[in-house]
């Protein structure tokens, strides 16, 4: 059962009788409600307070859950809440200090007068902000809110959640400390122009769940006037975790990179960093497709985008649906609508066809139904096999970025850090079944950091003005 | 003696031999240290290793100290080290998750899926952006480092220590999640701009260590756009704590707020504010002065900020220097420059009169000789009774402003916090020595929290949509 995160905490005053509590939870299995645990709040020697977990599919079922508990005699529902809701009062993340402010002698240190000192050895040395200050191990998690998750333009607050949560998925998978920064306007030159001038207390810049087309202008912008890591994560941390999947899935089925043709269906921000992550891997084809089909050079309505895009797959110019860019191809990645895929196209596919389909939340075909089809099958969803989740990239590649004090993520950080996620299996362990690592799995965040820091060291992008840094 | 924050860890090699230790710390006397702690950091049978903690006056002290251990037969200085840089390291303040991220369940409810739900009921309520985020507990601390504590125009990256200090002390003093933003542009309208850009994630702005004039429009500018509590520290700070001191320094000679004539010295950011808030209290006459002498309403030479000053206050329409100012003056309060006033100006003043000296990091006076002819004195420095410092007034402000979901931040307000802070020592307890609480004193900020909140809502100045909050 994928409960879409929907889990209800449901407070019942109970009589204290034999068999009361059998009887409330028969009642939940009844409406079909999963339990997840039950807690003891207060009683005395009439009743007993409990808060009972459960897992349910939406609001109108959890009601459900709750209105059966409610009709048992000596049962009284006090309160049944959305747990997603409860954890959510008051946001995710909290400030914390990192030094004592016991008394006077810690205020002197840590603020006036001892403060002033720092602030002077900064001034007369602007790269002491790196060993000085938090600028060093903090992002900024950047967004304007205009397409957060796949519910689209929410704008700036409606999407402080989502930013949240990546804050707190950077402290607890790389001890990074994220902020989020929701920017109002949604135009591109503000975005810009706001982030250069907040950039100085930040060490890196995660770009999320901003639109494309304007997506690309903007990182592309940022990277070259920061001089700090800057990443938009929707499109190049889905591209890594994709080529670390794609890495695995070819050696299963004995193909190599420079010899297979891949499809990728969707050209939005995501499916134009796998594009360019495929082109830097060498792979023999590429066909785009977008919603009106094949992306062909000799099509004048282009944006420039898509332009580009067209001018570097498609060697043959093809034309027509995405049925006939399937027609033989090794491989497919969606990022693109659900449920696209007919079992034809797969059938169509060449021996042993890979299908990674990351639509979310519905995949381009049900998993059931391309598993029965392709060899090899990835998808965005966590409650089916080979999970491809940025969380799996974007804590290493800025642990990395930020430890090697890298000025900026290139293709080839991003590269050794889809090699770093694709070898934390082993050659031996992988399987159809397992092509990339669990999220939960502790080895790949520190791997993806070394590698990355490693090619960062070997492409000489660290920042001229780096201190061996005490930690 | 005062140590200007500087105490040096010195970590040394003591052979282990009968009255080793006893050796070491006679040197330090010797060479004037003032020895904070020892600690056994490694031993063995042969030698120990210890952190000795001293404090002294200055770098140069420091050395003749770890020269002096040196200097000892059987002693090897390992490393002497400065004890506010070695805090300063890598920052002092830090995220930390509210919620635990411990498996696929937690992250179902922090992240997605779950989160989809939460960012859709913001969308559909805007409101709820103060319920389901970290906005209603969030200050951004913001600087463009053109007036960095004493030291002048470091710009924004020297000014971090700084703003992570005050969010350390929002943190401690009023549970106020606080984070730096450092603006790189000095311009007062990009620095608006910047600000109403980043503003959705902020419960309320706390402007830091921005100069003279331009400061008075940027926060005037901002409290008209943002809608959230907005306030520069350096003015409005320090004056709330002035006017707290000088409630109780009034309250002790038995003058009354109406009767005064009070010289203000300074009429840069905290001159400007706490003329204001002496007008606010109705005191008689106010005397400003700068460093030309006293402000008249006949100079055509000042600016629009110094005329509007000048038109009300002066009232006489005296001119001359500050000697003349003082001449019958009941209160002085200087936030000026070193070492200004002389005995003879005190001696000139009305009866018991009250000096408020709060040049930083040298006051106007030294407080001995203020001691002499004044009846009460108070500085900015921690080392002489009543210090007024604005830890006293900011975070209990900021809170109330929270508490009561105000929009803005008013002159009542403020005036409310300033009697709060008075009134928290109990009016017979009330001396010379003792007109403001000390800053560790954990009264202060729940009393002003309290005091500002229900200003708030008597002036109806809180959120229309404000939300019954579960806190």
């Amino acid at each position: 059962m994928s409960t879409g995160g929907y889990t209800m905490t449901i407070r019942c005053e109970i009589v204290k009788q034999a068999g009361m509590l059998g009887k409330v939870t028969t009642a939940i299995d009844t409406a079909h409600g999963e339990i997840g645990g039950v807690d003891l709040v207060q009683g005395d020697s009439e009743t007993a307070v409990r808060d009972i977990t459960v897992m349910v599919q939406n609001a109108e079922h959890g009601n459900q859950v709750a209105a059966s508990i409610a009709a048992l005699d000596g049962v009284t529902v006090l309160h049944a809440a959305d747990l997603v809701f409860q954890a959510h009062q008051g946001g995710k993340i909290a400030i914390q200090s990192r030094i004592p402010l016991r008394n006077r002698a810690d205020l002197s240190v840590a603020y006036t007068p001892g403060v002033a000192r720092v602030c002077t050895a900064i001034a007369e040395d602007p790269a002491r902000v790196y060993e000085l200050t938090i600028k060093r191990n903090s992002v900024a998690v950047v967004t304007d809110g205009s397409a957060v998750l796949g519910l689209g333009n929410l704008g700036a607050e409606a999407s402080l959640p989502v930013m949240e949560g990546k804050a707190m998925l950077f402290k607890e998978f790389a001890n990074i400390d994220a902020y989020p920064i929701a920017i109002r306007s949604q135009d591109p030159q503000t975005i810009i122009e706001t982030v250069e001038q907040i950039a100085a207390g930040f060490g890196g810049i995660n770009l999320e769940d901003i639109a494309a087309p304007k997506c690309f202008e903007i990182e592309e912008h940022l990277k070259r006037t920061l001089g700090i890591p800057v990443m938009h994560d929707d499109q190049h941390g889905t591209a890594v975790v994709t080529m670390a999947a794609l890495w695995n899935a070819l050696a299963l089925v004995g193909k190599r990179m420079q010899d297979i043709r891949v499809v990728v269906n969707g050209v939005g921000a995501a499916g134009t960093a796998i594009i360019h992550s495929l082109l830097d891997a060498d792979v023999g084809e590429i066909i785009a497709c977008d919603s009106r089909g094949i992306i062909h050079r000799s099509d004048p309505t282009l944006n420039s985008i898509k332009q580009h895009i067209a001018s570097q797959t498609n060697g043959d110019n093809l034309r027509g649906g995405l049925d006939k860019a399937m027609r033989g191809a090794d491989v497919f990645i969606g990022v693109s609508v659900a449920n696209i895929l007919t079992p034809a196209m797969i059938q169509s596919m060449g021996t042993e066809p890979i299908v990674f389909a990351m639509a979310n939340p519905t995949p381009e075909g049900s998993p059931e139904m391309l598993g029965q089809y392709a060899r090899v099958v990835a998808t965005g969803r966590s409650d089916y096999p080979n999970q491809i989740n940025n969380v799996l990239a974007f804590p290493g590649i800025f642990r990395g970025a930020l430890d090697a004090q890298a000025r900026e993520i290139t293709p080839g950080m991003r590269l050794a850090a889809a090699k770093a996620i694709a070898t934390t299996i082993p050659p031996d362990a992988v399987s159809a079944d397992y092509i990339v690592p669990s999220v939960f799995n502790r080895d790949v965040v520190p791997r993806v950091a070394a590698a990355v820091a490693e090619a960062a060291i070997a492409e000489g992008v660290i920042r001229e003005d780096a201190l061996a840094l005490a930690v």
